[in-house]
């Protein structure tokens, strides 16, 4: 059993036309009206909405990690989510499933690092459902379903056009190999630099994603889901310290934001300012479609031309 | 590990006191604002939150039960608890961890059994998150956030005052113990029910639960959040065809209602018609509290007084 597999399933369902389904499955996040919206997507009260999973041996490890930073992950993933969609954060839920063998302050820094960091990004733990393994091999998996409220118009990732700039924030590659300071671990997701965007973009802010499984993978979901094609300069991609352009372009969960930005708008170097100034980078240009073309190009700084749409982690192999 | 010791962590981490929390952690579901309200609860669009899991070897056995079935159930749970805070279903989201040996067809009516249930009940199934388990033992697992809106002031558990009636729907016992048609795995959740009993009792509808552990764990939610001690007279207690008084006190997965309605209020004998009537039923009073009593009294036939606050399934256990 493979994850494509299951994705194909899930993604051969009929779409719902519940009028309150405002952006449905295949986006970071759907986008809910509690009231059928008569003004359009922007007129109506309206609620963004998405769960993510963290699974021990797939996405942590919880024999190395101390369990307040598994929280902390688990959390800040949901929410990467939230900024993705230029979204302000609402409310979160969770569920823990917990080893058999288990101690009590393990769990306890684990709910400990839930709380502490939904109360930081103001996504407010409000309910969860804690089950014990009935068998001695399960996992430690944690859930979290992260509540947002658009700042504007939901940013998706369907809406890049010809001769848009491909940006992202912050510095990539090298996430996961940090000597336990690890960037996967310890990140905060781009929240007020989801809503900055959007509020400096504005209408120029054509789609978004956060970059969980990979820039050449993330890029090219940007791409597909805008029919067009994408391709990066990798003498442009901003790198963490010691990182190689292609460790950059495939290590993955860097939780920054990638996104499509109108060709002639101006692109500030970095948000905010002090120690929490964020970067800006054009790294990429937005093409129309070739047959014969990978969704993603990449320009190597030798020259060459390679196909950049499998660098990432795929979570199912 | 036991969960009880889990749950009392999380019930002593500090409440939110983000204006925009209405209801916080511990009743059926969380209440949040997408806006802050200035017009207190009933005045400012709301949506009703919360997340269920269900586990093979803990809730389910994968083994024998066919997996459009288990989609069914994990659907059907979630929105138990929006149908116990007299809420509108609005939408799910889900996430499953499949093991490792799991055929495509069971996987296939896995997602066709939780988007037909989200669909049928108009809680569409808006978002998930698919994982393969990395161990050969990791168990089924999956997680329904259900959103709601509350269709007028949410109910909560902790509403009962003195005097009032304990009155239940349908027909509770016996319900895992039916040769493959268990009503465990193929109750609706009584969402148009809930709804239709604020409508009829309105102000009088003081508190509501919905049966999962057994009526007497659930009698002594009400009764514990509301600071009272409940009465049940074994004799009323509507059963399941075979079951006796005992089954149906304790052996829970009913998903009935069970509420707190005021002493003065008539209450109907059944809802709706035909072959969809659900029965109602009047089986206790809820009485101030004495500390020497436990928290819910069950007078037997035979006229003995027993405590019935442990009657039930703890899934800790």
């Amino acid at each position: 059993m493979h994850e494509h597999d299951v994705l194909t399933t899930i993604l051969n369902m009929p779409e719902s036309s519940d009028p309150r389904v405002l952006i449905g499955p295949g986006d970071d996040l759907a986008c809910v009206a509690p009231v059928p919206p008569e003004g359009g997507i922007a007129g109506a009260p309206r609620v963004l909405v998405g769960v993510d999973q963290v699974v021990d041996g797939l996405h942590i490890n919880a024999d190395t990690v101390s369990w307040d930073r598994i929280g902390h992950k688990a959390i800040h993933r949901a929410l990467s989510d939230v900024a993705a969609m230029a979204g302000r954060p609402l409310a979160t839920v969770a569920t823990a499933l917990i080893p058999v063998g288990a101690s009590k302050s393990d769990v306890d820094a684990l709910c400990r690092g839930l709380f502490e960091a939904a109360a930081t990004c103001r996504a407010p733990l409000v309910g969860g459902d804690v089950a014990v393994h009935h068998d001695t091999a399960g996992p430690l998996t944690i859930t979290v379903t992260a509540l947002g409220v658009p700042s504007g118009t939901p940013v998706c990732r369907s809406g890049a056009q010809v001769g848009d700039q491909l940006v992202v924030t912050g510095v990539l590659g090298g996430s996961l190999q940090s000597n336990g300071q690890g960037h996967h671990l310890d990140f905060r997701p781009r929240l007020a630099e989801g809503v900055l965007l959007q509020a400096i973009f504005g209408r120029d802010l054509h789609a978004m994603i956060d970059i969980s499984d990979g820039l050449g993978r993330d890029a090219g979901r940007l791409a597909e889901a805008s029919g067009l094609h994408v391709t990066i300069d990798a003498k442009a991609i901003p790198l963490r310290s010691d990182a190689t352009w292609q460790q950059g372009l495939g290590d993955g969960e860097d939780y920054e934001l990638l996104m499509a930005v109108g060709g002639d708008a101006l692109v500030p170097e970095s948000l905010g300012g002090g120690d929490g100034a964020c970067g800006v980078r054009v790294i990429g240009t937005f093409l129309a479609i070739d047959a014969d073309q990978p969704l993603v190009t990449v320009r190597t700084p030798e020259g060459e031309s390679i196909d950049g749409s499998q660098a990432g982690w795929d979570h199912g192999q």
